[in-house]
């Protein structure tokens, strides 16, 4: 019989300020905080309304002390356990180039539950490579690797052309979270969750903030310069 | 004398979400729109209110028209002017590495205006290597390059441990906006903006999403598994 879902319901961008917050006291308050932390300190470091900190904090059950602030062991081990990072969750990737390396090569994934346990390549040529200590294997693995571990998770690192089709082939296999790092939409059936990572998002407040502070500029580099192609040539630095 | 900000001030959340809107609208939307989106359509896609979707739009002086909604072309033309996109802005990156090596390769980043210019690392042994079309530099050249190509923006994929280093290298070098991928924090002067990219955001969710559907476990694949340690060794695949 299915457990039954437990706790609050939260949404994306609760969810992902309690992971700020998580980092936040994980890295950088403990060192001068005796264990105790303010919402007022919290919102100036995230350039946030301690209003918003606090109900945060109040939806998952982590109320402050007048005067004294949030306990900081607290505040970490109910974020845990609200997001699950206590438990267990395998996941494999899909695509073994330098995204897939990169993310693979992460070591900072352990502290969240997530666990790396197969990545596989279309190419059959990178197959018995290691990456990150993880085996690339040939494509043709990948049902078989799933029902074997049990795995409900997928990092998609394919060209956005091959996403698609990748996406439904896993949910085939019983994957029920995908977390699709390819520059595209998927479209997947109902009860099987997509987080996209749209590596662009991030520009638009750089690319606002230069324009804004007028560090953008409207000319080319020079006349013969166009874009993709690289300013550095070996020539100019040999 | 320098040009004053043009433009209504958005907060970062409005940005994303613009962001989100630009791709929806020049990916999705504009097979089966004939030129026209609603706001209800646009919040159906990205599951959010529509209310919203609408306030946002209107900060930016987009609005509709009773029964037929936004012109896909004004959405899109008005985004790309106020996030700077019809605009230039040159970046370098420091840290040669995979993620390094997958930034640069992404072919996206020219379609907001950004424009990769030069690669460095720290190890000397990689000077002379070609990633994306980039050229690698050894480290020692970052200030002249950034000088000579009048550079704003820098990308900082160096690991952790050597990025507030870099972070206050570039600033002295005149850098004035940080894009950071390094799994930590940066301390940097007024005046100089950082994007911080926490790899592990996205796990929120995703890990979230995971324990609700009773698709954790608490249990190690076996006996002798560690983390970290990969599930799928050649030999079980040989």
């Amino acid at each position: 019989m299915p457990r039954k879902p437990k706790g609050p319901v939260l949404n994306q961008l609760v969810l992902e300020r309690l992971m700020h917050y998580f980092h936040l006291v994980g890295e950088q308050i403990p060192d001068n905080a005796n264990g105790w932390v303010s919402s007022a300190h919290i919102a100036q470091l995230l350039a946030m309304d301690d209003t918003l900190v606090r109900k945060d904090l109040a939806s998952i059950g982590v109320r402050g002390r007048p005067r004294v602030g949030f306990s900081i062991a607290e505040l970490k081990g109910r974020i845990r356990e609200v997001l699950g990072f206590n438990e267990i969750y395998k996941a494999i990737i899909v695509g073994a180039g330098r995204l897939g390396g990169a993310i693979v090569s992460y070591s900072g994934f352990a502290k969240y539950g997530l666990y790396v346990v197969a990545l596989f390549d279309a190419d059959t040529s990178r197959a018995g490579e290691v990456m990150g200590g993880v085996l690339v294997q040939p494509i043709d693995n990948l049902e078989s690797v799933i029902n074997r571990h049990d795995i409900h998770m997928a990092i998609i690192t394919v060209p956005a052309e091959a996403a698609q089709a990748m996406a439904d082939r896993l949910v085939d296999a019983g994957i029920r979270a995908i977390w699709n790092f390819a520059p595209t939409s998927l479209v997947v059936p109902q009860g099987v969750f997509v987080r996209h990572e749209h590596i662009s998002v991030g520009l638009a407040e750089l690319a606002y903030y230069l324009k804004r502070n007028n560090l953008t500029t409207t000319d080319w580099p020079s006349e013969s310069w166009r874009p993709g192609q690289p300013l550095e040539s070996t020539a100019e630095e040999g």
